[in-house]
């Protein structure tokens, strides 16, 4: 599992800096979140093959966090995609997108699926043999969802001494590794843990951006391999969180706390600090393993 | 008279290149002439106070030409812009924009007007004592307009010398400044050239992108200071121009010379073309002052 940064600041592009985007790479997907203006340059200079990438996933509608989502689609288009191409945002997304395409008369030659969310509950919106996506519910001013991705559990691993030791015919190695016990010919029920060890740890990864302290969210991403959260405030400000549905570094700390998450990547950071240092030191002192993000940044949790 | 290549490639982003924008300085206004994506951070990068630019004119709704409007729209308003802000474009502008708007919930603190444009003849769009801006109409696969921007003829000069020799009163300055003759006190008419000279020469730039060979705008845009055309092709893909609608840099050259415009500047290259070195060859044959355009180069017309 890896995550590339594109962008992680809040509300406006900067000089050389963008707002949020990211790639995480997991379970051999490619899965874009979000994605704000001059997203698709970022994916060029982070050499990002843009045909690795079929699924994105839209937190909400502000700007910093979709407006480079029609330059995509559109680029994809000129350069002839053939893939099919699945967003997954806020109802009212097609609308935004699909206006913009019928006006410029450039439908796209690849198959775009629009899959609008507008639940308050968590809901599994992807999942194959390998990974599931679920949706975090978050509170923020206008509708917006946090993204849970998933590994699944793989299969247990065959310890092949004993295996061999029980002479068990190959046909049931399949039943195996998933986890059945087997019954030799003489009668005998060999138990399952005797014959494997257990599967490698899952991996998970769950993006909070944007929304306001939600203690709520804490069980259903426990034990996260990575969380990140987004933290645009210092607590000096956090007279500013209720209004604008924000957190501090602080409340970001103590969710992955709560959450028992395995690491804490803050973003989303608001214009007015100049020194992000703060934000990291801020949030260690209530969660141990904290990383900033920063255009570029790659973090793989192998 | 001054301007800035902000984006000038076509189609799509590069790594590093941007699709169409441009800033032209006259008579004391910034115009912004297309927005393709990215064009906030361009701003900054050529430091363009956001607050000097008020009106925006958009040629067609192709997305290299006006993906980073909404961004710009929606970054002034979280910057506190109070200024009012103009936009000039094809018709269905107003509503992609005002979609956007209402998805997120930010109606900008600051006047946004819309003109939407749908006539296929010249029109004056805008005019101040200083300076008119002009539609060019233009052939392309979606409805089109250049614009003609054009600073107004200024005062004749004073020939200080001959007016007091004349003896003439203050009070008759102003009137003679705009060219009206003057009767002295025994009657003598004095005609406005023994009193003045010419005022300085106008200046003018004519925007013409996206475009198929139109030679029929060259009346409108004769002896313009500067014209910039797109150049898509070299002639050697001269085919490709008849089923997408552009020109090639010969074909822009052509437009220079029956305009008999002072200089030109060519952009719009497709990505097929590495060596850019070629389109301003082409030109030359045909056209004696050809400049490529290049993301942040700067023209001054003085």
């Amino acid at each position: 599992m890896q995550l590339t940064i594109l962008g992680c600041y809040a509300a406006t592009p900067r000089t050389y800096n963008h707002t949020t985007s990211q790639v995480l790479n997991i379970a051999n997907h490619m899965f874009l979140i979000d994605c704000g203006e001059g997203t698709q340059m970022q994916l060029r200079r982070q050499k990002v093959k843009f045909s690795r990438i079929k699924h994105v996933f839209i937190s909400h509608l502000h700007g910093d966090h979709f407006f480079g989502l029609i330059g995509l689609v559109s680029t994809f288009n000129l350069l002839g995609r053939e893939t099919d191409l699945h967003i997954y945002g806020p109802k009212g997304i097609k609308e935004i997108i699909t206006l913009q395409l019928k006006m410029s008369k450039s439908w796209t030659g690849y198959g775009l699926y629009f899959h609008e969310l507008s639940s308050n509950s968590p809901e599994l919106i992807f999942e194959n043999d390998k990974v599931t996506v679920e949706t975090i519910p978050l509170d923020h001013r206008v509708y917006t969802n946090g993204y849970l991705f998933k590994e699944k559990e793989g299969d247990r691993k065959l310890l092949m001494n004993e295996v061999l030791n029980y002479d068990i015919d190959k046909a049931y190695y399949r039943s195996i590794k998933k986890g059945k016990d087997v019954t030799l010919e003489d009668g005998t029920l060999v138990k399952n843990e005797l014959l494997t060890s257990a599967p490698p740890p899952i991996k998970s990864y769950a993006f909070c951006s944007d929304t306001a302290y939600l203690p709520s969210i804490t069980n259903q991403i426990k034990g996260v391999t990575a969380l990140y959260h987004e933290s645009t405030f210092l607590e000096s400000h956090e007279h500013l969180c209720k209004p604008t549905k924000h957190s501090t570094a602080k409340q970001a700390a103590l969710i992955a706390k709560e959450a028992e998450a395995k690491q804490l990547i803050l973003g989303h950071y608001s214009t007015r600090y100049d020194d992000l240092q703060l934000f990291k030191e801020e949030a260690e002192t209530y969660f141990i393993n904290v990383t900033l993000a920063e255009d570029g940044k790659r973090f793989s949790f192998d």
